[in-house]
């Protein structure tokens, strides 16, 4: 059992910028630095010690919005610092990893409904160039009232809207990052020409939501473009992974909705002109790590110990945006969850829904497993024991790699990188040694030519009957 | 002659991010080390040496788009890596540069048109935080139909209309960073909380331009607000300078000139209910130093070679923002330049008039000596040739400090670190060591209390007859 040509998993991991991890209370186990969440070093701690994992990318998503639908959801955010309730600009966070790191890909979360696409082609584009080609764009579409409600708007948009602004939005970054030809620059003193001119192109974007003349103002990313990334479960948000994305976190709860899920967003990448290789799907993973299983159980123990019901109702609202704060924690959750639909988040919902139906759960024990992080995939145990599971994920095609995450930090990073990775290095799944130069290389996707996204766009490629994973 | 409580001059330096440094064929220098403009270790070399010398602060303007009215003058910008030619987002250079830096200040531009309050104030709290408190906000209006052209507009605004959106815009900013108290993140363990919800609020903002509710995501920024810089000379940026620039930065062809705008802008302040002490004007200096007098003469000689007429007028233009390729380069430049009224940078324009008419510069003539950076003030010569002058200016109250310039870097602000700060040194003008621990410490302004900037706008103060410095 193994993937041809000894592939090695895609990993990356969340880091969450702020006091919350997404573990509810993680920052009151004793190991947690979280109260450093606004020093540089914090972050460069985590960095190094995944560089010496061999990890792929380290990742930032993100918040225009303390979570909440009101005051009183708001102020349990804050009390709880759930996480979102303080959250630094990430930018600013992986451009100072940039300058603290060598082969660390830098994945960072830039909303297409609250940003102008000029704004983010720039700053994408001089993260990739400081960082010598290792940046990741994670491409959200926001989904929160409480964001809309700091930039102007009355709601959030409804799904259609934001994901016809977030093609418009992708085709002119992807656009601008091409007005300059690879080769533009030059600093030729003999000819006194910085820049070649001839090499350096209008963009002339004309949409439903954007005008924009280009050129950038800055030269081609050395990844060509960085690696596209994007966590959207709906049907609106697959398809917006399969035409763009070519890295998708998911949360899924087990190995088989996650081969499901796999199946399903690889099958629809010929219909968008591109090949299963050219996109990776990376489940999350909450990872609890011991010397042996008694440890790791007794760390995942405490994890549950440090939040409490209430407060974890109120973290898993602003997760869904819908306020489940008038229902009784005793009530059975699966036909609360089965009857709410939701303008962002739903693949979160029906994962939330399969999880009670399974386990019979009140909405109060699966607001505490999800305030731990124990709904989605979570891995407990030894170093072996947990590179079985993440072998079997990966063989079975249920993954190509995962997005590691840990409930509290720098430490909980440390742990992986000192037990978990040595494991699944002897198993050949993770490098010794960054080999490629940029991410892409590393990663093993390819760099893509000027404008070549465009024919996918315009021709697209017959739809074969089955696509083959 | 001295100024009172051995008082130092408030020192910053503008650093490009790009191949140019606004003296136009700089880079062709033989130590230049432009063609490193987009890798880290080329800013944290100029940075590093800086903090060597005591700086106060560095700093970066901006631009949203390469300089040029039509085809043929972006064409000439680019070949000549005009200022602006290609330049990274700033924001990303200054994160970097805190991490690799320990007391320098970091000035980032950031323009009121084309970005959203929310999006500034977040990103300026992360830098004032991840810094240490050594922020400081360049507040632009953008002034460009270019940068237009790439954020849909047909045209840039008109100069009212884009102060009056400034306004609004710096107020919501403001307000922002108020929405949290300074101790509201406690990390109280006993009582499972992070952030004391009781001292966080909204801001509910509804203006013409924008509506705000807030609050902002993260704690209240170290400097209670970053410092506010400022550089607009039209009547409407000398007001909005004296309602909100703590720091502003302008171009002055001499001391006489210098003083004349001192003299104005302090006498502002007080109808704003503000005091001279409270601004710190810093006019721009190119310095060129050498260990001798010859040397230094032969260094401008060379600066003045570096570059051609024709291609110092297309940099001219696209600075005052008026196509003047149609002119000979043979006419006398003042009546051209006194005839035309433009939308931005009108300060510089009345400026060049000025040197023009003094010394019946030829239009060729005046657009190299600005292309090479020596229309305004340049001090060359010995360090204590430049040390007397600098201290003219500043006892004779033509300025508080400068915003030194260099035409290549990293060498030449390292010149002025290893020949001129000795000698400003010995003269007490230039600090030893950092003594304070923000920004705001080590330049001498107040920490500002929350929400006391308010009183300013509802109640202004009695204008004095006249204001006195």
């Amino acid at each position: 059992m193994a993937r041809k040509n000894k592939e090695k998993l895609a990993l990356g991991s969340i880091i969450t910028a702020g006091p919350g991890t997404g573990v509810q209370g993680g920052w009151k186990h004793p190991q947690a630095e979280h109260h450093r969440f606004l020093e540089i070093p914090y972050y460069v701690e985590i960095a190094q010690s995944m560089e010496r994992g061999g990890f792929d990318f380290i990742f930032f998503a993100d918040k225009l919005a303390i979570p909440g639908r009101n005051p009183e959801s708001r102020e349990l955010a804050l009390r709880t610092g759930t996480w979102g309730a303080a959250h630094p600009d990430p930018l600013l966070i992986v451009a100072a990893l940039a300058g603290a790191t060598k082969h660390l890909g830098l994945a960072v979360t830039l909303s297409t409904s609250y940003q102008h696409p000029f704004t983010a082609a720039r700053s994408l584009a001089t993260l990739d160039h400081l960082s010598g080609g290792r940046a990741v764009w994670n491409v959200v579409t926001s989904h929160d009232d409480a964001e809309a409600h700091n930039y102007g708007l009355a709601r959030q948009l409804q799904r259609s809207a934001r994901y016809n602004r977030a093609d418009e939005f992708v085709e002119t970054v992807f656009g601008l990052w091409d007005t300059w030809e690879d080769d533009a620059v030059i600093f030729d003193k003999e000819n006194n020409t910085v820049i070649d001119p001839a090499k350096v192109h209008e963009l002339n974007h004309h949409g439903e939501h954007f005008h924009v003349q280009g050129p950038l103002n800055i030269p081609r990313p050395p990844q060509g473009r960085p690696v596209i990334a994007q966590a959207g479960s709906s049907e609106e948000g697959r398809d917006f992974a399969a035409r763009w994305a070519e890295v998708i976190f998911t949360p899924q709860p087990n190995i088989d909705v996650a081969k499901a899920f796999y199946t399903d967003l690889k099958s629809r990448l010929p219909k968008f002109g591109r090949t299963a290789s050219e996109l990776k799907v990376l489940p999350g993973a909450l990872i609890i790590v011991g010397e042996n299983e008694a440890i790791a159980r007794e760390k995942e123990a405490l994890l549950l110990e440090l939040n409490d019901a209430r407060q974890a109702l109120v973290q898993l609202s602003g997760m869904i945006e819908k306020d489940l704060s008038g229902y009784s924690l005793d009530e059975p959750a699966e036909p609360i969850l089965s009857s709410i639909a939701v303008q962002g988040m739903q693949g979160h919902v029906n994962a939330l829904a399969a999880i009670a139906r399974k386990d019979s759960l009140t909405l109060g024990q699966l607001a505490r497993r999800f305030a731990s992080g124990l709904t989605f995939a979570r891995f407990v145990g030894t170093p072996t024991q947990i590179a079985d599971e993440i072998e079997k994920w990966f063989e079975n095609y249920a993954c190509d790699g995962f997005m590691l995450r840990t409930a509290y930090n720098p430490s909980g990073t440390e742990d992986i990188v000192r037990l978990l990775i040595p494991e699944l290095r002897k198993r050949g799944l993770v490098r010794t040694e960054y080999t490629g130069k940029t991410l892409r290389e590393n990663i093993g996707l390819a760099r893509p030519e000027r404008e070549t996204w465009r024919q996918r766009l315009v021709t697209p490629e017959p739809i074969p009957a089955a696509a083959t994973v």
